[in-house]
């Protein structure tokens, strides 16, 4: 009973073999697709649960499942430890995926979830932004310069013709290495400048805000001078009392949340009154006309993530890791020969872990 | 970043290093402990959830999270596909479990859940049956012979001088097989002997109830001859409409659970109206006088599996392998230098998984 692993070196060696363009384009395809296909008789996706503690330090760890009938189960962990950067030279967000298979239950593949949270965050920005942004959007602003910027301006620059991006942190060191982060992208063409935040906000056809403000401290920016066809894409708001932006440019905005039973505990639409909320990210895919959902003024994309984000991207990671004969098949679910021996897998022949016997060679 | 990995051929090196009856005596005493010390503000133990689906088999998969303030989290991930046995040679519970430290959210061991289950699932009755059952036990009534009734024989064996085991399933090849299945477990002067349902009861000190009973389909042994200090292990029921000890017998029983709020929803105690629960496992433990919680006449143990069992089970498997050293370290999650980075992974220098370079090699 093999489960095929993938890891981070797995992952890097995929990378440098498809290329972080390949799978970010197939993430947000592959995403698209999903939420145009998208069924509730065929997924269960319930809202995502999780423990909240501020002992030994603020955090939050979360299980993130979704069934897509007769194709199988993943699960996402993901922690959200603010301090992991300052204190452990960690990211911010770290996560692993496990897949399942529903005719048995065995686990039948295990990856890395920082990689695939990066990217489907950024995927997501990408295909809601493709659909409610300007077409001709030049300029994105970024409001927070951490991790989830990087692929925030990935994702986004594969589907917008990007001349500039202007940026802010409330940490000056932050703003100032992002350019560097962004080097591998291959965006040699494009302006990066830190401004003030309010610049951020008038200059912008596009803005993220991905920031790891303190519940309660929102929002991240004003609401002066607000371009009228601006469009939001809201990611750092994941928790009850976390927003990122101004109650008034929600309430005259279109507001679609990636799922509104979520997006109303602990995205944006938590500061709207009643059933307010906008559509959601497959009913956008679905009403949209030549590639775009029909609006006029200010939209925001309410991201709070969605497992079948995590989802899809993990069928894009272990598609490419099979293909190409990256990761590594481990025994990690015990049995022996008899299914009704607990204890038979003691016996069984390998005295070693089938890892190293297993490891698939063709790099 | 590394992930300690127990992986099936880890474990079989652990069982035979240390020994199956230690380990099930160090999960029975640290289950003990953990129940006595047991304290709400400490735990945070969610009720378990799931998805269940009729195709393409039945099945139950489930996520069993548990928080222990400033220690960590364990989260296990459980399916439950009863075909599996017959169909595809696999055992009916196949899972896996993830830990976590609180203080970066960052995965810090992964390990086969089939095993640990088998193991804390035995546990789990051995201390109820130490708490409630008559001291002089010397005959165990098995009614299911499949995988989990191996380590309630086994569990149970090790805090009762037991003398006979009467067994019964409704597949005759399930229970022929079962001495086969249990001989390696040091219990020779064991009589084991397969007899009718009704005679597993009539001549039971302690019962063990751990089967596949359909849904509705309850309960698997009449209220008829059943001693009147009995004492019942009932194992199988973990899902509504799922039970197996006659509402009759927990009517006038002293019915325990291990966590009530589970029981009522899909354990024996769904049976039972209103408020009638007796003490959960940690209560028992507590109120016990000489190791013995006082009591007279009937008691069922009413068993949906507690994400706590798992939560210790899982700190006596790794507490072993860290000091045995067995077990790989694999760089599950992706960080470069630079945790702003999501992509910097891709140019750490091991152009190899550290699977191979860090497995631990005494052995």
């Amino acid at each position: 009973m093999r489960t095929r692993l993938l890891s981070a070196p797995d992952l890097a060696l995929l990378v440098r073999r498809v290329g972080i363009d390949t799978l970010m384009d197939d993430t947000i395809a592959r995403l698209f697709r999903s939420c145009r296909d998208y069924d509730v008789e065929r997924f269960d996706i319930p809202v995502r649960s999780g423990f909240f503690y501020t002992s030994p330090q603020t955090g939050l760890l979360e299980w993130m499942p979704a069934h897509e009938m007769g194709r199988g189960i993943t699960v996402k962990l993901v922690g959200y430890h603010p301090a992991n950067p300052s204190r452990e030279r960690l990211p911010t967000i770290l996560s692993a995926l496990l897949r399942f298979d529903t005719v048995t239950g065995r686990v039948t593949g295990v990856v890395d979830g920082n990689f695939l949270t990066a990217l489907r965050t950024g995927a997501a920005s990408a295909v809601a932004s493709r659909l409610l942004a300007d077409p001709e959007a030049r300029t994105l602003g970024l409001i927070g310069c951490g991790a989830q910027a990087v692929t925030q301006l990935h994702a986004i620059s594969r589907v917008f013709d990007l001349a500039r991006v202007q940026v802010f942190d409330v940490e000056p060191t932050v703003s100032a290495s992002f350019r560097a982060r962004v080097e591998r992208l291959g965006i040699e063409q494009l302006t990066i400048e830190t401004v003030a935040p309010e610049a951020v906000v008038a200059g912008a056809d596009i803005l993220c805000t991905q920031t790891s403000v303190a519940i309660g401290a929102g929002p991240v920016f004003a609401d002066r001078n607000v371009p009228p066809r601006l469009h939001v894409n809201a990611v750092g708001s994941d928790f009850p009392g976390k927003t990122e932006v101004p109650r008034s440019l929600l309430e005259r905005a279109l507001v679609c949340p990636d799922v509104v039973a979520q997006a109303v505990h602990e995205g944006e639409c938590q500061q709207l009154d009643g059933d307010v909320a906008g559509p959601d990210l497959p009913t956008l895919v679905r009403n949209a006309v030549d590639g775009r959902y029909p609006h006029d003024g200010v939209s925001v994309f309410d991201s709070t993530g969605w497992a079948l984000e995590d989802h899809v991207t993990a069928e894009v990671l272990f598609a490419h890791a099979d293909r190409l004969g990256i990761g590594a098949d481990i025994e990690l679910q015990s049995h022996g020969h008899d299914p009704l021996d607990p204890y038979g897998f003691v016996d069984n022949a390998a005295p070693v872990s089938a890892v190293d016997a297993a490891r698939t060679a063709r790099r």
